[in-house]
């Protein structure tokens, strides 16, 4: 029996739009045969995940599970979700869950660690994901070094963000130019695009420097559980 | 109640990708929430269409249904399929379905009424899909005269979908701009990309011209059946 990715999708929706692209052109493939079955439930009515957890916002459990049951109504064999802040609650889901979630931050941290072993991460994220602490744990886990923007490099990171989520096509490379020239400063050797607009962000920009791409590795992972 | 878009993707994975992707940058929305709930069955376990319809090969349809059906378990309120070739089978398929069809040469027939009334369409596809007569029929139901590329034509484009499913990107304009002078010729105002490789081959050959892309005028009659 062939296996099946679920996507829990939507957080946004062009993360998880690119998410399955990743998975599509990742497969060892030479016709659509040889394609893995995925199933993606891209439900953009899930809350912020960040308000959720920094502001006290409406709880973004419900509508998660709301996806959760229609993958597992389609009998998917995993399930993966285009987020990093949505990780946050992944231990609430797996209470609800029949089905095995691949983590994408130990995913990510345990490929930093083999990419680039004694060199320092620099993470990259929304304020709700760094102030979480998720990604430093996971990648203190897999022995790997990190360090954070400061408060001005946030908001770079946080209007960026929030720009490629209403759809805008960045020109200006310069604010990012400077965010990482500052953590390059403060001993990052490379940089973990831990929110998943941020991919969509380096494509349009395009500023030299080593990237760990979060949603990448997600695939990475995914096609890999199917495969095996 | 929100409106949800299934799609009955996978014919192939990339195009499901590109479908899905168009819909959320042409949606009208500011954030996440603004977004339209997508579910997709990305199934490429179905059979290749053009061998069932042209040399007898394997009945797609139970493939298809299968995906049909995980999309009603998720209870979508239209299912569109990004496959041009696939819309062969679509009676069949409805005879199964609980939920309306849009159907992919309908909505793209339409569209090039309005746009260009009184003027001819140039139909471009793979010979599978030009070989059944559903884009001609399609169109005649608009009121849309229509002219095909010649034998040699057919193999320019032919060859073109295949360098482009082969990963390559294209440099040459000439023979395309050749084909192009062949079907103005003969009467094409204008040209309807009816595979989903040729958007790709317009995008980077980019010659002057009219054309009307179906994965685009499908997301978009979608997009209006879930916000109207």
């Amino acid at each position: 029996m062939k296996k099946t990715i679920g996507i829990l999708g939507g957080m946004g929706p062009l993360a998880t739009a690119d998410l399955f692209r990743k998975i599509v052109l990742m497969t060892p493939a030479s016709c659509d045969n040889d394609h893995i079955r995925v199933i993606i439930d891209s439900n953009p009515q899930i809350p912020d995940r960040t308000r959720a957890i920094l502001e006290g916002g409406e709880d973004p459990v419900p509508q998660m599970l709301s996806a959760l049951e229609n993958l597992e109504k389609c009998n998917v064999s995993c399930i993966i979700m285009p987020c990093n802040t949505a990780h946050y609650f992944i231990d609430r889901l797996r209470e609800h869950a029949h089905t095995p979630f691949i983590n994408m931050l130990e995913v990510t941290a345990k490929r930093c660690a083999a990419l680039f072993p004694g060199k320092t991460a620099g993470v990259w994220g929304t304020t709700g994901t760094l102030k979480t602490g998720l990604y430093t744990r996971a990648l203190e886990q897999a022995g790997v070094k990190s360090v954070l923007p400061d408060e001005k490099g946030q908001q770079v990171l946080m209007d960026l963000i929030y720009r490629v989520k209403g759809g805008e096509t960045l020109k200006d490379r310069a604010p990012l130019a400077e965010l990482m020239a500052d953590m390059h400063a403060a001993g990052a050797d490379y940089f973990i695009l831990g929110c998943t607009e941020l991919p969509i962000v380096v494509e349009q920009l395009n500023p030299p420097g080593d990237f760990v791409d979060p949603t990448a590795e997600l695939a990475r992972a995914a096609i890999a559980f199917c495969l095996e």
